[in-house]
Parts: C-alpha cells; structure tokens; sequence
C-alpha cells in the first residue's frame, strides 16, 4: 500500500548574500516566485503530497501577497519558520500526525525533475532515507593549517535535496536537538544512529544563491 | 620586471560523456567553437601570452578546418597530445624553452573572466604556485564501504583552473614522472614537494561536461 507522501520545503534565506532586498525564494523566473516553481514541481510529480512550506515569520505577509497576484492555488500548509534551518524543518514536522515519508527540499531548487522527486519517494520506502548526492566534477582539496592537500574525489559526494524519510523516526531524530554541525537532514538522521542511503541526484537541480544561478536556472527549466 | 607569460590550453576530451560525435571542446556557443572562446579569453586579457594548444592528434586536421571556416587568427602553438592530461600537458610543457609563469587552462572551460587570469599569474608571480578553488556551495559526504558519512564542508574546496606556475620548477615536476592519482597540476606540482598556493576562482568558471553545461556557459558568457 502507498504511503502518504508529504513535502516540506523550506525557504528560510533572507537574500543578503544575493545583493538584493528581495530574499531569492521570491525573485521571479519566468514572470514566477522561484518558490513557486519549487511548489509547483511536486503538485506536479503528485497533487497527493502533502506540502508545507515553512517561511520566516517576516516574509508571510509578502508570501499572501504574491499568491493572491499570481492567482496560486496549489494547496500547501504554511508554517512560520525558526531560527535556523533546523528549526525551521522541526516547526514544518511538528505539523505532521500520520506516518509516511516526507521529502525536506530547499525552497530555491526550483529546477527539480518528476524522475528526480519519484526516485526520492521510491528510495525512501525501500530503505527508511534517501538522500540525493551527486558525484565531484572538479579535483578537492582539504583545507589544513596555512596549507591544503589533494584529496581523492571519487571517495566524496555533493548533498543535495530532496532528502526523504520516514516520517515518524525522522521526528524522532529531530527530538533529539540540534547540534552545530548540522547543515542537511541527512545529519540529523544520522546523529540519531540511522543509516543513510544516497541516491542520484541531478546537475540540473541547483541551489540558487546568486543572481547567476537565477538565470541558469530560468535557462535549465526548460529541459525538466 | 614582468615574466614572460605563457598558457597552455588543454583539450584531450573525447565527447563521449556528450554523447556527441564532436567532442565538447569543438560544441558551438554563440556560433563559435568552445576551445576558441577559452583562447580568445586569453588573448583578450593579453595579446602578450603565448598560447600553447594541446589537442589529440586525430583531431588537428579538424582545429585546422574551424580555423579557417571561423578566421580563427590568434597566434597560438599548437601541440598533439598525449594518453593522458599529465602527457599532455608534459608535451606542451616540452615547448617553453624559457623562464617564465605557464597556466594550465581547460579548454572547456572558456568562461574564463579577466580578473581570473589576472588574479591566477598575479598570485604564480609573488608564490610560485596558484590553483584556482572555490568554496564548496553544497553538503559533502564520505563514501565509506557499504555507507558513507557527513563531512564539514567549510574543510574542502573544489579545484578548477589555471592553475599557474613557475614554469621551471613545473617542469621540473613533470619529469619526475606520472602517478596513478594526478588529476590536475597541482597534485603533479604538490608530489614534487612543493607548496600549493590556492587563489579565489569562480562559480561561473565551470567545465562542460554534458549538453546542460553548453546551454548555461553560452548563457554565463554574458556576464564575464
């Protein structure tokens, strides 16, 4: 039987490091929030998930205001968010009264493909978690003491999202607190003793923290 | 007194990861072969360098096809390459029989910036090294048999190039022979015991690997 599926994306950026009074999740590609298209992508994959859309306490009223102009009608939940990102996942959990599996997605990857969430959902039934990771393109180095030696790529992997699981002992996860080194689910999910199970994720599916990666991605939507 | 600059710009790619007939390097932007706008980037930021063109030899009958079908008419040597990117650059190396600072440039690369090219001989003229590295933007993980683990990331950077050198102390290097692990100039740089110095690339700077990257480097050549 299919479990219910929910969706928390969160958008907690304030948009200081793209140079602009408006946070990126609001920035329009395409005449559209980026934030929408983000929404929109999982309606689309299946109108059955479950969405909510955790966004800092200052920006709900802009939030009301850009869904009445854009006329968006997708159902979500809105939840104010938290401190930090942490916070802002527990608050979007908290929601959540029944088991299933829920995917956490960074609200400014918009350019996010149906194979991509599917192959999130089908990971994350099979094994409990599924978190998206992409091979090194380019050669790393670790950083050490006034100096920096090659390191092998091949050991490494780049984190995306969606990062997908079970619901009820993700929420477990979460009560255990937060700890400095979190910056993904999947550490959260694994400070609490779980196994983590990567799965492909996508070049394509970008994290916009500038105003070229706002129009990469306006030129990548097209292929999803 | 400034030291005569050189470049060599490396292009061994096959195009099978493009699943192309033409290799990437020879991909049109802009109604222009990729490898020409990496050349030109140089010449653009100095008619002075010498620019060194490394290709495989079954494909300088076509560079001398484009060359004319474009005017192609930068003075640039041209050089076939080896089995590897270390013979490869070990043969254009072959060529500078004078002193002098040498970027090692991808020739897929070719949204290359004026500031990147300045910045790369700038910090090989006062350290002897520069390799271009940029923070990384994503999670990273460690892959470990049968499971992997998060990593801070804030420890790593990714590589791209120029990476500039001394150019003796880089031959130098270069004969002490190919290992297994030399991905890029600086680990062949680094296991003749010299130091590597790291300098700010960029995030625009990227390497075109798939059809995707193409569309977005003719894109992010607006902005360079």
């Amino acid at each position: 039987m299919d479990q219910t599926k929910y969706a928390i994306i969160v958008a907690g950026g304030s948009g200081v490091r793209m140079g602009s009074k408006i946070p990126k999740q609001f920035l329009e590609m395409k005449g559209k929030p980026v934030i929408m298209h983000t929404l929109e992508a999982f309606y689309r994959y299946s109108p059955d998930i479950q969405q909510i859309l955790v966004l800092p306490d200052q920006h709900i009223d802009h939030w009301q205001q850009i869904t009445e102009q854009h006329r968006f009608d997708i159902p979500i939940t809105l939840q104010s968010g938290g401190d930090s990102r942490f916070q802002s996942v527990s608050k979007g959990l908290g929601l959540i009264q029944t088991p299933g599996l829920v995917a956490i997605h960074d609200g400014v990857r918009p350019v996010i493909s149906r194979q991509l969430i599917q192959r999130s959902y089908e990971t994350a039934a099979q094994h409990g978690s599924a978190v998206a990771a992409i091979a090194l393109r380019d050669s790393i180095r670790i950083m050490e003491k006034d100096s920096s030696r090659a390191a092998d790529r091949s050991q490494y992997r780049l984190v995306q999202t969606p990062q997908t699981f079970d619901v009820n002992k993700l929420k477990e996860a979460y009560q255990l607190g937060e700890q400095d080194h979190f910056t993904d689910d999947a550490s959260v999910w694994e400070a609490a003793g779980n196994h983590v199970t990567l799965y492909q994720g996508d070049n394509q599916n970008i994290k916009i923290t500038t105003f070229h990666d706002l129009v990469l991605a306006e030129v990548l939507l097209k292929f999803i």
